[in-house]
């Protein structure tokens, strides 16, 4: 058989899940009718990824960084610096980027993280975009609804964050986490009040309260940190990557690493996109690129939100869409577990399949946390796996003689 | 399904073993009847732990530091003082503590190691605790039976055993192993010296010796060192533990860690201890504690005594007597096998089984060292054990976002 050359790289966001009790003690993805993955399973190879490792819960940010071969505990910086690079911001090296979500403050305490899912902030964000505050520049960059990115230029990145991560609560003082980042804190502080004020009189608002919607009047921030230095994943893996992706962190890391975005109408990072048209380009990039990058975010969200059938029913959605050119190695896996009966990530590791010429197809004939258990590929770690990737493309360099 | 917020955690001390002819070619586990471990591992995941680390054969000591979750290669400090901590002994952190055997010694030869396995020395140590030598002062408090610890007020660490782990040797001169240790173990040999004297004149082993029994005439001293200074489990883990152990070290590493611990009438530390009221403690515990450690010695002693038929059915005795409070989180291993045919510890890995809600189950039927090898839990290094647990619990905390 031939060697693969091209891989489809899909990553199911926080497809993992653990027993649900009205799916008959089953997890939604083996709940879930997918013949195509099992098919893949039945003649390909299966395994579990600990997405950083064993025992670590991981976020979204530091499991795709290890997903590409990059350590976290190295290249980790914080999530803000990911998300201001997917929201499209040419950071500086020296920027301070933070994530932002626009939340509902009222009576001085918030009340919805996400101002009932406003789907348009550019409008909100551009009076405040270049403020300067005791010499600190403030740039902001909308998202993906109600997300964007904060980046201050000049000021120090060891700060906490003003989101209190809950609803119920005031949003924090930003506070210093060293003695030097002091003045930065208090810019930003002020910075916030500054905005809150303005977003709270923004016409769009008042628009808004007379709709009986929330207003979306508060930059809750958090992850501040500065780029990383990283090398290029073609630098890395001498493979020519691109990416498809809706979110604004994915494509961030994508970006970040160099890989070639790819816009595809339709694609929203929720469980209503359009799997098909996502399926659709990454087969058309596949004539161009050596590796391609596939993200998809319902799963995460159905799995937050502990909707177990929901979860169940998107998969089989991505089944019966799922298609990958023959003579790929189609690669498939999750980034980390969002157990529904959690409504948040854990540890529990990721199913992982490998599929395409060549690759020495084990026992298992499904694709499943459980099934996977038990797959030829054994356990791995997040940074092994693309070098067992280029070990199936033949283009491991040979250690010793 | 729910989440589990409490532990039951098993350790059957020496439980893993090898092939043994008499049993048909399985391990004293694989032959045990053992319905109540099957059931859990049926509906539970398994696995193997090497409990230090692969190919290291592992005390007692370094394998249960390594269970709960500390490195031992950064933690031990020997075994003296988890033996001395766990003697009720409140030792300062410059004291040098020892594992202490009370042995015979005829003829300036060891011909008993434990002196008939002799069961209360306490009266033998009384006129011997608070001896000063050289500016030592030397400090005894006994364990179980032939037991003991021996404390020494002033001194280094860096000295030698005077135990020669074996029969038909005269006990060893204990030794300096650095420059400055040298006044302490000279010390401690005048010191063991004059013991001798004094014990093998005792009333109590004029009595043993008319009665045809070894006399407990000698300090067999090992594992010299001082207290680790290592941080609590409740502080490392955010649980609130409690352990039920008869033997000195584990008691010893359980007070160290700052487990809380409960006495239990029966519990002996040896294969006719009162398994059923261990539960039963362990389950009232539950109520409590969110970690319950329940150790068993009776298995490591039946492995180093090379009864592979008695060590089967005190197996049997412990799944018959075997209860878990539903929906806690079960988890049964070893800290080492103790195969019958070494009569020693050795590296081979120990089974692992974890039972309870949201465990994604595997395909494993049984509780045995060769079924577990197949299980869905993998193959796992000691200190990733509580990770993983705590992951189970959900209360794993995130890295990144």
């Amino acid at each position: 058989m031939e060697t693969a050359s091209k891989v489809l790289f899909l990553v199911m966001d926080g497809l993992g899940d653990r027993p649900v009790a009205g799916l008959g003690g089953r997890t939604p993805l083996e709940a879930a009718h997918k013949p195509k993955f099992n098919h893949f399973a039945f003649h390909g190879a299966t395994g579990l990824v600990d997405p950083v490792t064993r025992g670590i819960c991981p976020g979204s940010d530091t499991s795709h960084l290890a997903l590409f071969g990059y350590d976290p505990f190295q290249f980790y910086t914080g999530r803000g610096p990911l998300e201001a690079v997917g929201c499209g911001f040419d950071a500086k090296p020296t920027d301070v980027c933070l994530r932002v979500n626009l939340g509902t403050v009222e009576n001085g305490v918030v009340t919805d993280r996400r101002a009932g899912r406003i789907e348009d902030i550019r409008p909100l964000l551009e009076g405040l975009n270049g403020t300067k505050v005791q010499g600190i520049t403030f740039f902001l960059r909308p998202g993906i609804g109600y997300r964007g990115a904060l980046v201050m230029r000049g000021g120090e990145a060891a700060i906490s964050d003003g989101d209190p991560h809950s609803t119920g609560l005031p949003p924090l003082a930003v506070k210093s986490l060293v003695p030097k980042a002091k003045k930065t804190a208090v810019a930003l502080n002020s910075f916030l009040e500054k905005a809150h004020r303005h977003l709270d009189n923004h016409p769009l608002n008042k628009e808004r309260a007379k709709l009986g919607l929330p207003k979306a009047n508060y930059l809750l921030v958090r992850g501040a940190g500065v780029l990383p230095s990283i090398p290029s994943f073609h630098r890395r893996w001498n493979l020519r990557a691109s990416a498809i992706a809706a979110g604004g962190l994915y494509r961030g890391i994508a970006r970040l690493l160099g890989m070639h975005i790819i816009d595809v109408a339709g694609a929203t990072g929720t469980p209503t996109t359009d799997v098909r048209a996502k399926f659709a380009a990454a087969g058309e990039a596949l004539r161009t690129f050596d590796f391609v990058f596939l993200h998809i975010k319902g799963t995460d969200v159905l799995g937050h939100d502990g909707k177990a059938n929901e979860k169940k029913q998107f998969i089989e959605r991505i089944d019966r869409e799922l298609s990958v050119p023959a003579g790929t190695l189609f690669v498939a896996t999750a980034d980390h577990s969002t157990p529904c009966s959690l409504k948040a990530h854990s540890a529990d590791p990721v199913p992982l399949l490998i599929h395409g010429p060549s690759v020495r197809s084990d026992a298992v004939r499904e694709f499943s946390e459980r099934a996977a258990a038990h797959g030829g590929l054994g356990r791995l770690r997040g940074i092994e796996l693309l070098p067992e990737i280029l070990g199936l493309l033949g283009r491991t360099p040979k250690y010793g003689e």
